[in-house]
């Protein structure tokens, strides 16, 4: 069924099939060359030194063979079959070669070579020209402008890296070619292996979401690491990487977090980057671990790759030395773990084997000369206690420390549990074989006790999200039509910025309380009513013809007796009345005034790459002068709406300080989700404001006072 | 002149006589074991392994000779003179040895053996009966309970660690032995070399504050790193660490930080730790860079050790990879560097080299391509530049990377300016060749972008620090007697809370404003003063026989009438005379009621370690919710005093938002110092609040509304 939208559902119909990235069995490599330092030679070397596990075909119409396999004149001369091809030529020919692959019935593309939308409108318009091609032909691409990737499972390395991983157990995405060269380097001489490697350029078709979604249930990678400098389709990463994250953890570094970093992002890959508190609140609404750094990726990595999850954030520290133990413990303390209690039968049992002048409370302090059996023996003891998490195992180098003996005790020892154990062997030259041998049994090993800590951190937080069950945001019932009619009438009158009624409108179609209020035409409905809500109240001048009110003195506050109402009333229709004899008087709006409760404010933004920001903060000086407010990207769950509102620094004042009552948190909870709904409905909303929120003490609900709101234009 | 104070007066005037410990000619090691792997066996092997330029004598009474060097039976029999001995027997017989090293004039020992202080009353006992005799001979002493003392220009490895350091341009300082080892190990693989490493375990007698003046002037060490666990005398500290920091950098990690890492650090040393705020106070007062962790402390002690102080923080970032230039800039927008702009004009000079394709502006990418020449290209184009103050140079492993070339490149341009460069060659094994060659021409060098940037912050902020002029305390003209005079009456009362009156009397006397009262003795002269002072005005009851006024109706606020005021008189005389018939009435204090400015709080409290600790804040919520204080230790300059005022969150809140106007700032500054004097003077006051200190708007000063005054006990 050919229609005219054919592209698009040819790369839907593809949109899976990936394994030929994972899993080829032939590949061949359009470009490669003869000439070592070429990256054709390069991927070609690289191909034949990992020892990829299927066949190898060099392309390259100048080469009888290259490195000793014979090459083809063209891809479409290769007799056999191909499943993977990676194209290392001038990007202008690229176009004609993906034709030629689609006709040979390749279904899988990485295009190494630069040249393409990071070099401007030309080269845009040849990586549209290219993947139009290879939609055409249901190819799915990775790059241009990229590394290549690296499959351990098979022995792939089709990338131009100076080195190829060791295997392992963690899979890698990054958005630099050059960052992933470097991380290969570094991780190669730490002992950290990948199962699968892969950079994508400038992502024209497969991008992180597609991979991530791949890796999901890939049983060889155990934890995702990612380098991203932008992303997209922030809502599809979200819904994503949050299927992904209940079953395994992915850990990001995201760069161009401040403006000037935003700035160099944008120059790199010519694709806008979200604003940093967008994607920190993204991250965090899907599990997705944030690390701050390529080293804090790989210190959380290694944990996460090797180790169990704890069940909690309860931990001890063995170490054979005070200071770093100090150390250790100051580190548990600021991260906000626990240092678990040892229980007065548990020193007793300690006591049976170690010295008298060992410190059995955290840290449990085996001395200085203790050898490895001190180790196993309280290692043993403490991870038997239900009442530990993890352990962090310090070793410094002392004169009769047994460095590997005591390596292997706790790869033993981690072999037992389902416990963590971070290894914190400290040195360098001479704690080497003992990191190695960790390394080689799965122990993460870390050079100072901090960054273990961390690591943990990551690890207990991580397990105390998926331990929460999956919520769905609450669908509330509305008036959806209301607000389709207010915006539709904004929109025929040629505004963008709703007045205050076709506001109050749209909140109150969303369910939100309103202060109380009634269109009073006489001064005896205005005291009635005024009677009626309780004092003091606002009134303010109703007409059609009167924009601005205040400054027609068209709004009086704290009327606080029937008389000043009347008053009020009676002067302001004389003022009016002379000032403006044309316009029409409909009346005056009584309206409640709310004298108690906390001014709170609730914001909507949007932003490029997520959608809808929402903001929550407490009014006045807490957001203008201590910016004391927080981010959730649209929809939100009550769990993201109740955290987010916590989160404030001053959030003490809204649960109650010096004896005063709370607030109520539930309805300003249920505003933040009735107003989440609104923006997930309209997205042309572009800006809102409810400000303020007054949020009433005790169980009396919220009001929406005053709002804002502008549509996109 | 020997009196029976003759044990201090020797301690003194040995005061400065530490070279012995740094230069000794000759050294013996008493206890010296011709075990291998006993400590006083391996102290041998390190004094013989590391070159010792001097003489060695192994004291030992069973043995004729160690180590192929003769031994002696005792200290006694040495022939010849002896500059230095290093103790490794049990605690028991050091008192008896510590005799005989006086006896035979040794001036300077090193205590390695445990069993003192650290181990119970017990070994406080023997701690100080040892510490007498070492007093009465004038002998200096390191440790007891220490891994002893590494000083490179000698050749002198006093100590039991497992390897010998390189020589290099840092001095250390550890309170903590094993942590000291694990440093040296993992130091030595990183390249970075020691001066001298001294370890001092229970500091008997020599501290961290003797050890930094002696190496205040030291030329061949270049800056001063030190892990501390409790400093016992934070005021002398202080002042001689300011003294030093002058000169050169002094670079400390202070543990024990948290409430759990406090509790082991005095389990561990037998001191008590200062809570963790006094410590960031006084490090920042003066000029002593706090590292969080040991890897800053490396980090920022390289960079310092073999780099020139920056002229300022505009920096540049030269990369051949977008990723980690991303990472690099994100981080100095972060951390608070500039990204130095680069001008059209340098922009052209680059272009006449370098690829069109590059990015010329921050951060530089000369490409993924570029070799060693382009390196120096840039470096040398980027560092004519006056307006930029310092150098990342970031390399990625790439195919044409020419990674030992460009490291000398590297070396070459950092020998030819003024301008630190800090390179950041990522990767690991490819890169070894690389950072080597940069440590071995004193380039430091980083695995990641980010630790650069916070050397590089370092290095600024100390440069900036060290810019500004030393300040002296200023001192007001006050009248010290009158607070003698209220305390003493206090003290003689039984009071350790002085009352109201005695608060503001000692506030008075101190030079801050009160708020305008007076003593009226009839309900006209009450009147008359409230006119004269403008309305509103406080009245409260005036009466030695009345303690809590309000209880019984003696005191009002916000009296705004001259007839509210005479009414108010006569009721409180009415009520009052009628409940107290027998109390004493001297008449009402009017008391002028400020209802402009901003209320603050100063606060004093007094810390273990550095005796009186100012705190500053705005009143109210933001010091009971927000926890929106700062700290500095008495006495205070005018700066401390400024930056401290300026360092809350909320400081707009007094500079003036939402077109306000400011409260006077100078005024706020005054009070603090004024504070400031008075509990340097007074030592026994042991907390203070003034609170409130309203600041008033414009330049009207600020007044002391109400304080509270608590006396030592």
């Amino acid at each position: 069924m050919v229609t005219a939208d054919s592209g698009a559902i040819a790369q839907q119909a593809t949109g899976t099939m990936l394994e030929h990235f994972f899993t080829p069995k032939s590949v061949a490599v359009i470009g490669a060359s003869t000439e070592p330092g070429k990256v054709g030679h390069d991927i070609l070397r690289n191909l034949i030194e990992a020892q990829f596990q299927g066949s190898i075909y060099p392309v390259n119409p100048k080469a009888d063979a290259i490195l000793g396999i014979k090459a083809y004149p063209s891809i479409s001369e290769v007799p056999d079959g191909v499943d993977l091809a990676v194209i290392v030529i001038p990007a202008k020919f690229i176009p004609d070669v993906m034709e030629r692959c689609g006709e040979k019935g390749i279904d899988s593309v990485v295009i190494i070579s630069a040249g393409f939308k990071e070099t401007g409108a030309e080269g845009k318009a040849l990586e549209e020209q290219m993947m139009a091609i290879a939609r055409r032909h249901g190819i799915r691409v990775i790059g241009p402008n990229c590394l290549g990737i690296i499959s351990s499972n098979v022995g792939l390395n089709a990338s131009f890296a100076p080195v190829t991983p060791k295997n392992g157990h963690l899979g890698l995405l990054s958005q630099s070619g050059a960052l992933a060269t470097a991380v290969l380097d570094w991780a190669t001489l730490a002992g950290i292996g990948f199962n699968k490697f892969f950079t994508f350029g400038n992502q024209a078709d497969v991008n992180s979401i597609d991979l991530l979604r791949a890796w999901k249930d890939d049983p060889d990678i155990r934890a995702i690491v990612a380098y991203i400098e932008a992303i997209s389709d922030g809502q599809t990463f979200m819904r994503v990487a949050e299927e992904v994250a209940r079953v395994k953890p992915v850990i990001i570094v995201k760069s161009g977090t401040t403006a000037a970093g935003a700035k160099a992002a944008a120059s790199h890959t010519g694709s806008l980057a979200g604003s940093d508190r967008a994607y920190d609140a993204a991250f965090q609404q899907c599990g997705v671990l944030r690390a701050r750094t390529v080293q804090e990726l790989f210190d959380y990595a290694i944990a996460f790759a090797n180790q169990p999850l704890p069940q909690g954030k309860r931990v001890v520290v063995v170490t054979n030395a005070g200071g770093p133990g100090i150390l250790c413990t100051d580190a548990i303390e600021k991260m906000g773990l626990e240092l678990a209690p040892i229980s007065d039968e548990l020193v007793e049992k300690l006591k049976t084997r170690m010295s008298p002048s060992s410190n059995f409370h955290n840290p449990v302090d085996v001395l200085g000369d203790a050898k490895a059996d001190m180790y196993e023996f309280a290692l043993s003891t403490l991870l038997e206690d239900p009442n530990i998490d993890g352990i962090f195992n310090i070793v410094t180098p002392q004169t009769s420390t047994e460095i590997p003996e005591t390596a292997m005790v706790v790869a033993k020892m981690e072999e037992g549990t389902e416990k963590p154990i971070l290894g914190v062997f400290m040195g360098g030259t001479l704690m080497q074989a003992g990191v190695n041998l960790l390394m080689s049994h799965d122990v993460p090993n870390y050079p100072f006790p901090e960054r273990a800590v961390a690591a943990f951190k990551a690890m207990a937080d991580y397990a105390a999200w998926r331990a929460l069950p999956k919520e769905a945001p609450i669908v509330f019932s509305v008036d959806k039509a209301a607000v389709e009619a207010a915006f539709a009438k904004s929109r025929a009158e040629g505004r963008t910025a709703l007045n205050e009624v076709e506001c109050a409108a749209i909140l109150e179609a969303y369910g939100f309380s309103l202060p109380k209020s009634k269109l009073c035409a006489t001064a005896d409905d205005a005291v009635a009513f005024a009677a009626s809500i309780g004092f003091p109240v606002v009134m303010k001048i109703a007409s059609p013809d009167i924009l601005h009110k205040s400054d027609v003195g068209g709004v009086k506050v704290g009327l606080a007796t029937p008389d000043t109402v009347r008053d009020a009333y009676d002067a302001m229709m004389y003022r009016i009345k002379s000032k403006m004899p044309a316009a029409t008087i409909w009346g005056v709006n009584i309206q409640q005034m709310v004298t108690t409760g906390k001014q709170t404010i609730l914001g909507v933004s949007r932003d490029p790459q997520f959608g809808p920001m929402l903001m929550f903060g407490l009014g006045g000086i807490y957001v203008e002068v201590l910016k004391d407010v927080t981010f959730r990207i649209a929809p939100l769950t009550e769990r993201d709406a109740r955290q987010m509102i916590s989160e404030i620094r001053s959030y003490k004042l809204l649960t109650g300080v010096r004896g005063e009552e709370g607030v109520d948190i539930d309805a300003i909870v249920e505003s933040v989700l009735r107003l989440s709904q609104l923006v997930t409905d309209f997205p042309e909303i572009a800006e809102m404001d409810i400000n303020p929120l007054i949020a009433l003490p005790g169980n009396d609900g919220a009001i929406a006072i005053d709002s804002r709101i502008a549509l996109t234009k």
